[in-house]
């Protein structure tokens, strides 16, 4: 049997709200809610202030009471705004004759030679303005916000020098000024090594912690910055003078660590307590339980995975068993993952690397959230949190990461307004 | 130094046309063009009745001497318009749960046991009506169609008895009917032994032969027959049976052989002239060699093969060496490929198995065209061909297999009219 009670205190909460939708189940992603997904079948949820001011049954809810505007979810999921933790959307020129070269048998030094690789990003993004760059991003941008993206990380990392490096950041900033999506953004100039200091790594980690980042500081364009910790790009060592470098300015960090062989960045981003560590495909038990102790998050990125055709999985199990958050985002990128969709990446972490696709919502939202430092804002459908949202005509969240193709998105909301793409 | 030569019979041809695309790229996929992708630059391609009625180079066109509509491409590239020549779109219900429990660690047996597995899809589908079919599939039709799709096959097989067969295919031509898309029809009835033929397959394959492909051309619901032919399905002997049906019906005859293990299936398709056999991951040379006489298609299904994990890729240099085509589908279907994406299944075609950037747009224009006995009427631009055709937002063909998640279709053109989805 059904009883309605209508709660006199909720409806005074709702009776401020400016919109409520009502008739949803909601997949809150609150850890307070003891349900997978943490699940509240048939809520009402309304916003003010572009918050979430109040979440009830609807069995508590009286319609008749209060003023708000009144959206019917009719039985639809809304889940947290999905989260991109993880992207180098801007960037100009493209690598597709590069791709078809490999596939007609060139090496990797034949298209080096002929002018392929990330070299060629750099040389086409260096050339571009601040308005091209963001002309030719938007695309990529408008693609992740119409699968329900209301949150994406931006890196820079083609420019490779203190004015192009600004530059993408500009372009960056400016995306997010264009569209109803919050970007956040990282330096990412320890990405490769600019052919100006081919032999001197350390001079150009010198240009980075000295000029780079406190300038993209002092112009507010950088929320984190990042590295590329690996035998063909950065040393643990010279990384280090990046977290440091970042530590006095009070920014974010996030590293790539542990893709292509172990050389224990995971463990060393930990201990400046990294925000999160991406793509972990050699990450040892060792790095594991640094990431656990510092609240780091693991960013898997399935999408290089498959593009790269790795074989070797991210050590799964051992971040369920230590309490590690996984994130998962897509890694645009025009090298090894031009894939810019949110939804796909959730399907390859379940059928590459078998995450459930509750864990991979999650990677989408809470703890993407937490891979960008923007835990208990965005991330989870939970009273106070800002209002990004997706309203999805679905019968269960599990078809989100499994199908694929069929765009699912009824409504986008952003800081409580509807914002469909 | 570029002389423009207008060539007077062109333009009387120009002349007659209703509509004239200016300044395209072509690729036409014209076998009789000797360049990668059948490139022709700079062109002009007009359009009368439906049809391509004229194509030339644009220094021989003179766009003042035409009273056709003009519109210009802008050195955008025109391909073919897209066929996904198998896919399994028509069903109702969901499997997005047995996903999420087999990630959760329930083997097949367990799947199974609680209903799930084909005849959850097979149950689902046979309590819906031809409209619920319609509402519940068109959303996927019409994500392929967004893509670039102008031809798409629906097979049957979830419903295998003779009613739901029929009502299956009726929902598949209602869908050509309320869409701008060419449907092409399979009756796919030996897809899986209906429970009330439990230990009965002979039985099942007489109800298939005499009673539903006779009904279902009585009433113009179908082009071709399919099998599948595997030791969990049906024997050679069995899609035998169905193939000499097909025969005396003037039907088509498409084949599900060699996914799971060699049965010899292609090769004997291939003796009853089939249009194409599709998976073939187990298919050794001796059917190579057979399809290679009969100019059977191989139709490649990479969606299939990543979301079940194989992985014994089809022997694509045989196929090559022998001078078989190769299509590629997406196999869009609620077990094994839930994928409704043509731009996903090519970029898994050159990923997972190979393909160069052109044959994946070859299999996904000329050879599905083949592969669904359409050749001649759809699947290249020359003039006589059905005016089929999508103008894209692209630099260089290599673009559509290479990236991901940005929709890159400018217009896309069915019968010469332009129908973006
Ligand atoms: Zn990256
Ligand atoms: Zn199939």
């Amino acid at each position: 049997m059904y009883i309605q009670t209508i709660n006199p205190k909720v409806n005074a909460v709702f009776d401020t709200c400016e919109r409520i939708w009502i008739n949803a189940n909601l997949a809150t992603f609150d850890a307070a809610v003891q349900a997978s997904y943490g699940a509240l079948a048939a809520q009402a949820i309304g916003v003010r202030d572009g918050c979430i001011a109040a979440i009830a049954p609807m069995s508590a809810f009286d319609a008749s009471a209060v003023s708000a505007e009144i959206i019917d979810a009719r039985g639809g999921w809304m889940t947290p705004g999905l989260v991109d933790a993880h992207t180098h959307l801007v960037f100009a020129g493209s690598r597709a004759q590069e791709f078809e070269q490999r596939l007609k048998g060139a090496s990797y030094e034949e298209i080096a030679r002929n002018g392929g690789g990330i070299i060629s990003t750099v040389r086409a993004t260096r050339s571009a303005t601040v308005a091209e760059l963001v002309r030719l991003s938007e695309p990529r941008l408008q693609a992740l916000m119409r699968e329900g993206v209301t949150s994406v990380e931006i890196k820079s990392g083609y420019g490779l020098s203190l004015e192009d490096e600004l530059k993408m950041l500009r372009a960056a900033r400016r995306l997010g000024e264009r569209n109803a999506v919050r970007v956040s953004t990282s330096l990412l100039a320890a990405h490769a090594l600019p052919p100006e200091f081919a032999d001197n790594a350390d001079g150009y980690i010198d240009l980075i912690c000295n000029e780079i980042i406190p300038a993209a500081v002092a112009e507010g364009l950088v929320d984190a910055v990042d590295v590329f910790c690996e035998s063909i790009a950065f040393s643990p060592a010279q990384c280090e003078r990046v977290f440091k470098a970042a530590q006095q300015h009070g920014l974010g960090i996030r590293a790539h660590v542990e893709q292509l062989s172990n050389l224990h960045g995971a463990a060393l981003a930990a201990r400046y307590g990294a925000w999160s560590v991406d793509h972990l495909e050699w990450l040892d038990e060792e790095g594991v339980q640094a990431m656990a102790a510092s609240g780091t998050v693991a960013t898997l990125l399935p999408g290089a995975f498959y593009f790269l055709r790795d074989t070797r999985v991210p050590p799964i199990d051992l971040l369920r068993q230590h309490g590690v958050g996984m994130a998962v985002a897509t890694d645009l990128n025009p090298g090894s993952s031009p894939l810019a969709s949110i939804r796909l990446a959730m399907n390859m972490a379940c059928t590459l690397f078998r995450l459930t696709p509750e864990e991979a919502l999650a990677g989408c939202t809470r703890f993407g959230a937490r891979g960008l430092g923007l835990e208990g804002k965005v991330g989870e459908l939970k009273v106070g949190m800002q209002a990004d949202m997706v309203l999805w005509d679905i019968d269960h969240p599990a078809e989100l990461a499994y199908q694929f193709g069929v765009n699912l998105v009824r409504e986008r909301i952003l800081a409580g307004e509807v914002h469909n793409v």
